[in-house]
């Protein structure tokens, strides 16, 4: 298997994984210290999916943290066939559970006029768009974990 | 590059696009004859996403059924490169849009206890099911399309 940034094992790899974590992380920040989140199905799904990212993109961040200091090589077949399949299944949730929320928050700040509570609804916002980041970090480390194992 | 079921130019390649249009055209029937899915943006932005969705596998299907009629093979790496881009850029938005009305649907239907006319509610429900179907038939031709690329 070729070696390129972002592949596991390489100092790219572990930066991506590290900002999925850290945006992963805020999202659920802001959106938990909201007080009406759990009246929402798709902002409860929004904490349980970024939960699932945060505790997958830690667990390959450590992976790769260890192969990098012991310069081991990730390159197994096997193991790249499971990274490549929690990496598209929690990018599908990351983008699912960004969008449900984006489309409630759209519909509750533009298309019912606005928002009567400030500090909520730029909380609500942020965690959205916390998503969305978090989801554009791990679709790019999916992508090149399929082409790492597709092209052998 | 290699030919197996799905890549371009073959039977089930050409069933997938097929399906693809079938779902997306049925999911924009179910959502435009609704009365009130221009109040929501999330709902308009589903008829936005499976209209290009039923462009862009209407074309390929074309282009598919030209090729299975003259018997040509559609593998050059620039036309498979094309096609890759589009099919991932069309998933992406499909999924966001199912996410988000699929999110709003389960807002309104369970969250605020119930939908009020009973016929709309079923519509909306049905839309967005039928972009669910059709985000993962195009989520297949996409894996298929990236695959057939990267393994050359």
């Amino acid at each position: 298997m070729k070696n390129f940034a972002g592949t596991p094992g390489t100092v790219t790899g572990l930066l991506l994984r590290l900002l999925q974590c850290l945006f992963a992380s805020g999202s659920i920040a802001a959106m938990a210290t909201t007080k009406s989140f759990f009246n929402f199905t798709a902002f409860s799904y929004l904490i349980a999916s970024m939960g699932l990212q945060v505790f997958w993109s830690f667990g390959l961040a450590f992976l790769d943290a260890c192969a990098l200091a012991k310069k081991k090589v990730l390159h197994n077949p096997v193991l790249v066939s499971l990274f490549v399949v929690g990496d598209w299944v929690t990018a599908t949730l990351s983008l699912a559970a960004a969008s449900s929320s984006a489309g409630i928050t759209i519909l509750y700040f533009n298309d019912l006029g606005g928002c009567s509570v400030r500090e909520e609804c730029q909380k609500y916002q942020l965690a959205v768009a916390l998503a969305f980041l978090s989801w554009i970090t791990i679709g790019i480390s999916s992508l090149i974990m399929f082409w790492t194992l597709a092209a052998g």
